[in-house]
């Protein structure tokens, strides 16, 4: 299949190349009668236009941009099949650059995506870039404007930023409650990368459900974490040499929860009558755990797809409002009563 | 950070626009100094091209297009990050695109790339897709020439077509091998996709490992899969119903083998005791299992890298060969004597 040419459309029709162009831009000099039958032509021989001539002409390449941090993460994969699949819908192509965990890659990524003039900008990490602002500004369609940024899991200030993100203290919060009513007051919590919204949110919402379900906090419960699975072993060694270890645990994703229980399993722990393990986003793997995990399920595929939603309607001029959507705690085998609350066996 | 144009590098300079224009692209118009000067102050200045205007000027987009069938499988996901490193450092910019492993969903995918203008394609995709050949035809620089094309684990032919895979037939041969070697005699195969590249050559390796071990084929122990985590409950099940069930089975990628093992434990069966368990891919995921999973290690970033390098080679009209790497086994906690073959314990 050759790719068909305005040229190849005037030989057909019989007219100029520069009448085709014309009509398939819907110039008025064209009449109307003739713009529609030398569209309906191209659309029978399968015209396509050229990306790079409609962008001479309309000043947008069609493209949007993803910045994430880490593919191989599933949360973010999740993420990026939902903003995929919104773009392609919508007929933009969609340009993706990865930092690798990297905060200083994070503006070299972005970059990539800004030499390629896309019209906008999706980010997944959950670690503000004050630096996006200065890098998208003077990039609008308008003079001095802003090219439109939505940002996942996080929120900055500026022209044109938008944010899609979760009710992150609310999804902790439930977790520790969840906790308590099961008996457990030892509750432990493996931190999330060090600067990330998330994590700091995560954080607020296990220390708000402590307060909450009147346990008192114990700083050595909280441990730091990256969200990798090598954090699981790591927070487990740590927590098992305490004093008066944790009954129960909550991790900052399901990465690290998995590198706990695999590590618990290697210890000879038995989850969840020694340990209750909960993880968070509810990614696939989750179900096939062993025991299965319970966690707090975030809607990736539709945190993706709003976020290209609304760069599309920013780009279109069209109102955009930043969007909160509330987790849910899906309880598996992962947790049980604490074992001294439990009746006799 | 307002985008630098080059008006305001005529203006610094002193000269006109269409001297900066014509000194950023050599033109020999301008003399070498001059050229050397307003290249040097536009970088100074920060002067990033834009791509619309170079691609008019070279007829090339500096983009290339990756299609995949789905990036949350975790071994797509990681020859993505290869891909998109190998593209970044080499100024490249990287569209996505994914089918979601729908076959008919493929020309959609490619479509969007072309639509960009993509200057060669990357498909990961161990299904072969003949369709490719026609929609990349009469799009290369010369008339009647075909964009690159390389495919990540497929081969298939077709004029600047290339080719970067794994030997799967040699990785199951060798796992097979390997359970031969543990005392194993009825070695199952889960299968992969069907009309997959990889998952016909890991079925034809299975089947060479049996026969060159000795083993007689026993059509009972290979059933259907389709390399999802889903797969391995199903597969166990079917298994588990035979009149001579197996004691070892080899999976056609990890999270089918993640699956069963997840099937196994909830059926009470211990691991690697009952039933020896390899997998296929080694994804980062795979050491965390309970128990650690045993299986052949691909080098998936690699895969990547080399498919975009491969791409790039053949777009500046360097000779490109294709490229058969070899997978390696990866010895876990997963796989054991053949319990039978044991000495007493």
């Amino acid at each position: 299949m050759r790719q068909v040419s305005i040229t190849d459309i005037a030989q057909a029709a019989g007219v100029s190349p520069s009448t085709v162009s014309r009509a398939l831009q819907d110039h008025p000099r064209i009449s109307l009668e003739r713009r529609k039958a030398i569209q309906a032509l191209a659309r029978e021989m399968g015209y396509r236009p050229s990306q790079v001539a409609r962008s001479l002409v309309t000043g947008h390449t069609r493209t949007l941009g993803v910045a994430v941090t880490d593919v191989t993460d599933p949360f973010v994969a999740e993420v990026m099949k939902g903003a995929e699949a919104a773009s392609r819908k919508a007929d933009y192509g969609l340009l993706f650059a990865m930092s690798n965990r990297d905060p200083s890659q994070e503006v070299a990524a972005a970059q990539i995506l800004l030499d390629h003039q896309v019209d906008g900008m999706v980010v997944i990490s959950s670690r503000a870039n004050a630096r996006y602002n200065e890098m998208l500004s003077g990039r609008g369609p308008k003079h001095g404007s802003q090219i439109p940024l939505v940002l996942v899991n996080n929120a900055q200030p500026g022209p044109n930023v938008f944010s899609v993100r979760m009710d992150n203290r609310d999804g902790a919060c439930q977790a520790v409650t969840y906790l308590r009513e099961l008996g457990h007051r030892r509750i432990a919590f493996v931190a999330g990368p060090e600067g990330g919204c998330s994590s700091r949110e995560r954080l607020e919402g296990y220390r708000q459900g402590m307060a909450e379900n009147g346990l008192r906090p114990d700083l050595k419960l909280i441990v730091t974490g990256g969200g990798l699975l090598e954090d699981g072993p790591r927070a487990l060694r740590t927590l098992l040499d305490l004093a008066d270890p944790p009954t129960a645990v909550l991790c900052y994703n399901d990465l690290a929860a998995i590198g706990l229980l695999a590590a618990a399993a290697a210890a000879g722990l038995h989850i969840p009558d020694d340990l209750s393990v909960i993880g968070y986003d509810n990614i696939p793997l989750s179900r096939f755990t062993i025991p299965p995990l319970t966690t707090v399920d975030q809607p990736k595929e539709t945190l993706g797809r709003l976020a290209v939603m609304m760069c599309i309607c920013a780009l279109n001029g069209e109102p955009v409002k930043d969007a909160v959507l509330t987790g849910e705690l899906i309880v598996r085998g992962s947790t049980n009563l604490h074992s001294k609350e439990k009746g006799p066996t």
